[in-house]
């Protein structure tokens, strides 16, 4: 493949005079990837009913979302990828700063002994963090420019690049903290974090990635499960209406929750291939941090009180809930509401006096839809087919892509396609404006009322242990079954069927049963799948 | 003092029935910094001719805007200070963006490996850099809820926590290029970086900070100089237009460039202490990089090129120069443009009924304001009297303050206080609005105007060293002056004086002279200070 790639580069761009093409064909050939790129626009995405995860791959790298790195579990965030990441951060800043919080940046370091602080936290972050050890690297003296670590600047105390930033941040509301008029602290941060996963994939398991994470200090228990409780439910509110993904609000299980949590609510996506995904989660701390760190408030009443505590995070795993529950075997298909480029024109026309009809006739629309806030892309590279133009901006899930030629100048028309249903109508330029606002609209209504119907149709109610294999392994999907409420039964279900309780639903009926493994007494159904 | 202060804590705030105040108030007093903060608010500032460092220091904190943590060299961005910053960041991000370039993200690690590939950014980095050497910690055997590192754990390749991108990214970038078709690639990245610096200050110095950095890649070497000159030139613009912080666009010495760059670009500020501060620096990188990690790309005519690189970056040490500039021994002074409050407003009443009667005579006004995106904030907190608002709004450089009390309820008027000049006037409610936007960009300019005064008083042409010696000491800022061109020469002045070249002015004049240090030839005059 290689080869041919290489030469069909080389009959392309030919060697210039004086060059020696033999050099230039074998400096070509060992220029490892060199044509991968030229490939992968030509050559179509493996089908989700292939292989569903080699698709997924596939589609991140060629949709120029995002790429592994030289860095083991880290990767690189490309241009497109990292557009799309920058318009989920700004809705949702913008949905924190409406609840009433703030900004803020802490260390990204974390010193040993404020990790090892809360103990729960500490264990249960230890076995995957990054730690510095030393502060100085020093010329090699065996090998001539190369750099080691110089053992005269070893830490006094190791830091660990954080994983969370419960530790750092209660050693620092410590101090913020004196009575209850300093009540309540609601802050955000917007930074990296670090877990040595073993197994990473991009976006959805990464060494290093992006994230928000809320941390508060309440006066009262009250008011920071409510906290939680809430932030729970704007991250729902998020993913529902802006990524266009159905999810289920629930709590997690004793052996699910966040290493340090008193309780955890999380919400729940479910992938077209059955598996699902925890898209956010929002804790409730109790008094574990105030009590790690000795932080106290003063009552009105005079009394000293230890503070309560509720943290959240979504990350730019989000990317991968989005790009797995809309997309086909073309590419992405992005929701309106996320998509750096909502509309795009394509020209078809032959010669530059055509082209500069099509453009006078485009010029009000684009203005228009400036005016209306739709971002709109004209595309008249002339280095590129329309058909490939075409395939491309499939690939990247554009919502709308207008095509005009010689015939849509004559009738006044444009041709319109939806990325969405993949569907293509005439359309007239006497409405094609509100034509537009209003498909937009329809997409976004659209991917959403499919997902959830998908979803829906793949929550099922099983009764034995029998069943639950059975449609775990034919069907997927979330699997609602009595459990009776024990760590043992949950560990066990796991280590058999790889099923884990994704949650108990918020909206969990009362409904005696039985639990499908053990046999013994549950007062209502939870949630099981296989996840990622 | 600690003592005092917890007495009228203990005062204002007794023991709750049944609390043993002996206990309550140890309590209270071991609560370290327990009344700093209602302290802070009471005490004045130490006064920028007492001890600027120090008013400095102070400020910092008391206006809200960081604190140091607990790590060694790490700050805390605090609310308002990351609110500044946040409005600095997005118009930043708005002029990269108009000058056609894209947001990613790379990761935080660069191998030890890629680190070493350009020799002279690894030599000049090495010696701050923070060492990841293990990815696991472990509970220690010896001490009972004690963590330590995994010595199972290390990794065969130590990973350097970024003091800058260029490694990681050109190493991305060799598989991102291969011909002129993929040029010019024009990427900016907001990111944490991290350099082990020794003697830190908050925002000027720290050990991990907050910054963006353009990476982009060229076909020509025009190309790449022109790009590094542009940012150059979006920095000043930022810089004196949001800021109101005047600059010198110059370039460095070699001795002062980026390391691995053939050619540094930097906008140099002077703040109000005679020192000089380096706002921004572009670099034109050569071929260093593309030759370090073997980056070459197809021309048109099929020849294999290096590609040419620029770098270039600004970082939350503006906020230092931001601060420095204006302020004054009340507090912060913000330019409008930047200030997360433009205008405050504070009622001044006895009684809910007046209260109630302010609110219904500002509301519309409000709504006025609020239309006109001028962020307004209405502080009827009743726990603090208008005098104590008045001093926290002076701290924090709230650019307008206006009072409304029942005189001017009566007389359709308000008070309005300017934070630049300290000045107030009455103003009546008909042309208020006006008056308001009119006001701010009033203050924009007078601050820019004022600091520019400043700073233009404060270049001095010198001609001996004696002369240079003297002005340095006595009246401090740019010091013009004729040097030979070496970096022997400049090695020297800055050993014997501590002032450095902050930079060739880009606008130098021809003019012959001797250097005033050797007496050798100089074809023009450079700019030394003493600098932050």
């Amino acid at each position: 493949m290689l080869i041919i790639s290489t030469f069909v580069y080389f009959v392309k761009f030919p060697p210039a005079k004086g060059v020696h093409f033999q050099n230039y064909f074998v400096l070509l050939h060992t220029k490892y990837n060199f044509c991968a790129k030229d490939f992968s626009m030509s050559k179509n995405l493996t089908s989700r009913a292939e292989d569903y995860s080699k698709w997924y791959n596939e589609l991140v790298v060629k949709a120029g979302l995002a790429e592994s790195s030289g860095v083991r579990g880290c990767m690189v965030i490309k241009p497109y990828g990292y557009a799309i990441w920058e318009r989920m951060r700004d809705i949702l800043d913008k949905m924190f700063k409406d609840t009433g919080h703030q900004n803020a940046y802490f260390p990204i370091f974390v010193p040993k002994s404020y990790f090892e602080a809360e103990e729960k936290n500490a264990e249960g972050f230890a076995k995957e963090c990054a730690v510095v050890t030393h502060y100085r690297l020093k010329a090699d003296p065996n090998q001539k420019g190369k750099l080691m670590v110089d053992p005269q600047a070893k830490l006094e105390e190791e830091l660990i690049v954080r994983p969370t930033s419960e530790a750092i941040i209660w050693n620092t509301y410590k101090t913020w903290i004196q009575s209850y008029r300093d009540l309540p602290i609601l802050i955000n941060q917007w930074a990296n974090v670090v877990r040595w996963e073993m197994r990473t994939r991009l976006f959805l398991r990464t060494a290093e990635f992006l994230w928000q994470e809320g941390h508060t200090a309440h006066a009262t228990q009250a008011e920071a499960v409510e906290e939680a409780q809430k932030m729970n439910e704007v991250y729902a509110t998020f993913v529902e209406q802006y990524m266009g993904v159905p999810v289920v609000r629930g709590r997690k299980t004793e052996t699910e929750r966040f290493a340090g949590a008193d309780d955890t609510y999380c919400i729940e996506a479910l992938m077209q291939d059955g598996k699902a995904l925890q898209a956010g989660t929002s804790h409730f701390l109790g008094q574990n941090f105030a009590k790690a760190f000795d932080v106290k408030y003063a009552t009105k009443e005079g009394a000293l009180e230890y503070v309560w505590a509720s943290s959240w995070g979504v990350s730019t795993r989000l990317m991968g809930a989005l790009i797995m529950s809309h997309s086909d075997d073309n590419g992405l298909v992005l929701p309106p509401l996320l998509a750096p480029i909502q509309v795009v024109i394509v020209p078809i026309y032959k010669g530059e006096e055509q082209l500069q009809a099509i453009r006078e006739r485009i010029s009000p629309l684009m203005q228009a839809l400036k005016e209306r806030n739709i971002a709109v892309k004209f595309d008249d590279d002339d280095t590129q087919k329309p058909g490939f133009k075409f395939h491309e901006y499939e690939l990247k899930g554009i919502p709308v892509r207008l095509a005009v030629g010689q015939r849509d100048l004559e009738n006044n028309t444009y041709e319109v396609a939806r990325r969405d249903t993949l569907t293509k109508e005439s359309v007239s330029g006497d409405n094609i404006i509100t034509h537009i606002e209003q498909l937009l609209k329809d997409i976004q209504t659209n991917i959403y009322q499919k997902a959830l119907a998908y979803r829906d149709s793949h929550i099922t109610e099983v009764n034995s242990y029998e069943e639950f294999k059975e449609v775990l392994e034919n069907k997927g999907g979330f699997l609602s079954a009595h459990w009776d409420g024990t760590p043992e039964t949950e560990a066990k279900i796991k280590e058999e069927t790889q099923a884990t309780i994704r949650c108990i639903p918020l909206d969990q009926k009362e409904e005696a049963g039985t639990c499908i493994y053990s046999g013994k007494p549950s007062k209502g159904r939870v949630l099981f799948a296989k996840a990622y």
